[in-house]
């Protein structure tokens, strides 16, 4: 390994030097650093990660297909020919694929090789994994046979991403530094997954529901680490089990900033998509108490302890209930088991009773923010570690269903049909069309089936769902009106009939302007693009925007930011990038409240 | 009842008579009569009825919705005011719905009362039923209630076809006529539908499998009918278990006319198909031995054992052991039960041996004709009895799978999804775009389902079937050919892939043109316009077309032509005319072999 570089000698460096101290960032590509050294000075080391990232996004893809080839093939067969590079041999050895058994080293020569036909270019993993440790054998082999799977195009970007990846890591041996508080809250996301509901935790799967006894340990975990890791002055357990810490301002009465995120997950969900909010100003407050700041204000972080509406039907009740939005009506509600909210939470030891008295008064706080994982492929897809949050969209849902006639397919003439599927298809045109007309609008149907069907009937039923969310519920509403006249349209024009029934409808939640500002001053801090986007789901922010001015940031989720799915990730460089964006809101806030 | 009209007084009648002498038999409707007295002379009793029925669809849709409510409600209100005219009163009586009991007469008021308020009109339906016998209470309110869902178009249309079948009923009152070849039939199909396999007969369903109880029951009913009731001269069950029946000609050793269909069903099937082309040519010859007369050729009838390939997979084995396409491997299917297609013959008395002997010797045969039940739309929907087969149709059947990527239906902007029923709905507009834009051309969606769908998820995988269908191989290649091209079109453009396996593929079956000219004379000779259509389905004749010349006369079913369902239905005046069809084919073809 080098020597340590510093970020003044590459700013200063001629392009030939600058292409030298970062030689080996990326496997046998010196111009990478060579074109990149044009976009000088750096002011950060996420700037010359971005700067790097540009240059490869901005080159020939045949340049990039050269670049995922300069790298050897995964064990086994480069192995066998003893072609790896150190730095490969490195990063592999550290994921333990030296010590594979001969059948495991046989799979992976296989996959090797039905990778390289699928793809022409080698398979590319970033082994060093996302915590920087060394991916295990199982998780590597995993990956591969995911993604052997992957469409072309897809798996051509997911190398390209892999390599960053790989050059991130090396960049921070380079440069000697580590994402430590990336890596903190890692290590407590870990920590707080080992936790999970019966007939999940067996196999291995992430199953939180609200108050159950997993549960309820994912909350004394939390209690124990505000109190005892992070330095919080008050930390307690409210009616409807939040875990809610307060770090004083330098007056214990200033105004609060409110932060949060839920600690409930989905079935099988993933451990970041809700964790991740609370988690990170954790570590912020955690470094203010290490060093024994205050700030002009205080600080509240809220674990809301349900938010996925798994257990019950009530969603959002957490948040809901610091907004004065708790229906006690839910008290009564039962879960598969029969077992009322009422009698888990007074097993759980809570007391309903309080439940009204969660209430917030807002004038005694400043806003709410909310970090959260993208749950999305967007920042992934773009290369960039955050963005920020312009609206949580509005959203309604609909179910419904096409009825024709059902028919022989080989004697019903086309101009005779009454195909409830093809109506439905034609309308599914229409539906992407229209979504497609408007930025930030989104409209999916993900349920769709012909009922009873056969391959020799022409369907008399087609059953759907519909879901179309927006930034702005007028968006929302112009859009969902006119899919649904297209139906209408279309049905009438085929002779069909159709029903379609309304199951759910959530208000829009625009950032408030100034607190959208504080996160896009946060993330221009660290050298990175300010990108802008929506939020296609809902938050907790959701519900504090009814009282306080709220905005969220995001963190790009990998797997192409997927969610509510054991395969949601992030990594510790992501978290690192989060936590230091959330203390530049701090500092932000401090200086204006000041 | 007024006393008996001729056809040839009609045709001398005045405008004013004519319609007198018509009068009634459309309610309160006498310029029906006044305008299709332009269209005499009239050959046929069909033809008259013809003319009326054309009469009626030429006029304008508010006359038919004035002939519509010209009509008094069922029963239940109507009864209680004392509105209907004597016509309805007597066929309503002959109903049996004069015997309502108060919860009857309640609910056929709340259907009357829905209906009025969905179609603007009274339910019309033809009481005295398909055998003029009249239809029993239970009937009619399924009849209702069924209906009553259907969309405003095709119920309007249903109403019209329900009043020209009570014009048809009345006519022949007016006549002193009856169709008795067509009541011998449609008895005889009534006796068959007795017999029904365990689990089905117990719930009043049709289901005969090849080589059941049920099966042989039909097998031994319908040799002793082709020898005691038809006078055939030799009649033999065959070493695959079809029935045949000889009729000889004036020289026992001429050649023969080949003709029959399947007395198998599909399960839950309905009493006409196949069954009919075997009781039609059983009428014929009936005729001609209760008369005595003999033809320059022999008939033979083959009431086929197997055709619809539901106990074994081995379809249209029986017509195909004629023809010597019978694989002796399919002796070692197995049904459902674990029973050998061998085992089940031996049970059943049949020698599996034999077989390859019923190979036919096609210089033996004229050719092969094969009357069959439409199981489609369109003559029903043109108000035509029957209608001449071009072609039966070649077909080709795949099962496919679009494979995207899932995703957050929120979180994911359009721009950026993978969506597999997006791209399958996408390409089955073109798929119906291209089947619309070639004549005689059919294409079908029928299987169409994203697994383990959810309304918030973008679609990473749809499944679907397609079956194409056309009178020639090339046309229905080419369709298939630009479908799969544009599934691979919209994929690549989506970024998405698929896989799709051809599952079934069937030769175009042409009807040999002088065979089909036979046809058409016999349908013009009844005062019936020649309508010329494609079999969408597949036949008997589809084999014997292999070995011999062969054309087939479709007869027009009701309830929209529904077909392998327990709705599947004709009318004794429609079996007649196709008893008379198949009556003037044999003059025919007599006088061309004298």
């Amino acid at each position: 390994m080098a020597s340590v570089i510093t970020l003044a000698q590459l700013n200063g460096a001629s392009r030939e030097e600058f292409a030298h101290l970062l030689d080996g960032t990326y496997e046998h590509s010196p111009w990478i650093a060579m074109r990149a050294w044009e976009r000088r000075p750096f002011s950060t080391l996420a700037a010359l990660k971005q700067a790097l990232v540009a240059t490869v996004r901005d080159s020939s893809r045949e340049e990039q297909l050269q670049l995922i080839r300069s790298h050897p093939e995964l064990a086994g067969k480069a192995m066998v020919a003893k072609t790896l590079t150190a730095e490969s041999t490195n990063e592999q050895g550290k994921a333990g694929l030296t010590q594979c058994t001969p059948a495991e080293f046989d799979l992976i020569q296989s996959l090797n090789a039905r990778y390289n036909e699928k793809f022409g270019f080698p398979f590319i993993l970033a082994v060093r994994g996302p915590r920087g440790a060394g991916l295990g054998k199982r998780a590597i082999i995993e990956a591969f046979q995911r993604r052997v799977n992957n469409h072309p195009d897809f798996e051509f970007a997911e190398a390209l991403r892999n390599i960053h990846r790989i050059a991130e890591i090396r960049l921070d041996d380079k440069f000697g530094t580590e994402p430590t508080l990336g890596h903190q809250v890692w290590d407590w996301a870990e920590a707080l997954a080992q936790h999970s509901d019966p007939g999940f935790a067996e196999q291995g799967q992430l199953t939180v529901t609200y108050l159950t006894d997993a549960h309820l340990a994912v909350t004394r975990t939390l209690v124990d680490w505000m109190k005892s890791e992070c330095g919080f002055d008050e930390v307690s357990i409210d009616a409807v089990g939040n875990v809610v810490g307060v770090y004083h301002g330098t007056d214990p009465n200033a105004h609060r900033l409110m932060t949060g995120s839920h600690f409930d997950t989905v079935r099988n969900g993933g451990k970041y998509d809700g964790r991740l909010g609370i988690l990170v100003p954790m570590a912020c407050v955690r470094e203010l108490s290490r060093t024994g700041r205050r700030l002009p204000f205080g600080i509240e972080v809220v674990g809301f302890s349900e938010e996925e509406g798994q257990r019950y039907k009530a969603v959002f009740l957490s948040s809901g209930a610091l907004t004065g939005q708790f229906d006690p009506a839910w008290l009564d509600q039962q879960d598969a088991n029969g077992i009322t909210m009422r009698q888990a939470m007074e097993r759980a030891g809570l007391r309903p009773t309080d439940i009204a008295s969660l209430k917030r008064n807002p004038a005694r706080y400043l806003g709410f923010v909310e970090v959260h994982i993208e749950q999305g492929p967007v920042l992934n897809e773009l290369d960039l570690p955050l963005g920020v949050v312009t609206s949580i969209n509005g959203s309604v849902r609909y179910l419904g269903e096409v009825i024709g006639m059902a028919s022989h397919a080989g004697t019903t003439p086309m101009g005779r049909r009454r195909d409830a599927a093809a109506a439905v298809a034609e309308w599914m045109v229409l539906v992407e069309q229209r979504a497609q007309a408007a930025p930030d609008l989104v409209a999916t149907v993900g349920l769709l089936e012909v009922p009873g069907g056969s391959i020799n009937v022409v369907p008399g039923r087609c059953r759907f769902s519909l879901d179309v969310r927006s930034t702005t519920d007028p968006v929302r509403d112009a859009c969902a009106s006119d899919i649904l006249s297209a139906l209408q349209a279309i049905c009438d024009r085929r002779g069909l009939s159709f029903r379609i029934e309304e199951t759910m409808r959530a208000a829009a939640a625009p950032s408030h302007p100034a607190w959208q500002q504080r996160w896009e001053r946060a993330v221009g801090s660290l050298g990175l693009p300010v990108f802008r986007m929506p939020s296609g789901a809902g938050h907790d922010a959701m519900k504090l925007h009814d009282v306080m001015p709220q905005a969220m940031l995001f963190t790009r989720g990998e797997n192409a930011g997927i969610s509510h799915n054991p395969l949601e990730s992030t990594n510790s460089h992501d978290i690192d990038l989060t936590i230091k964006a959330f203390q530049h809101l701090l500092s932000d806030l401090s200086a204006s409240a000041a």
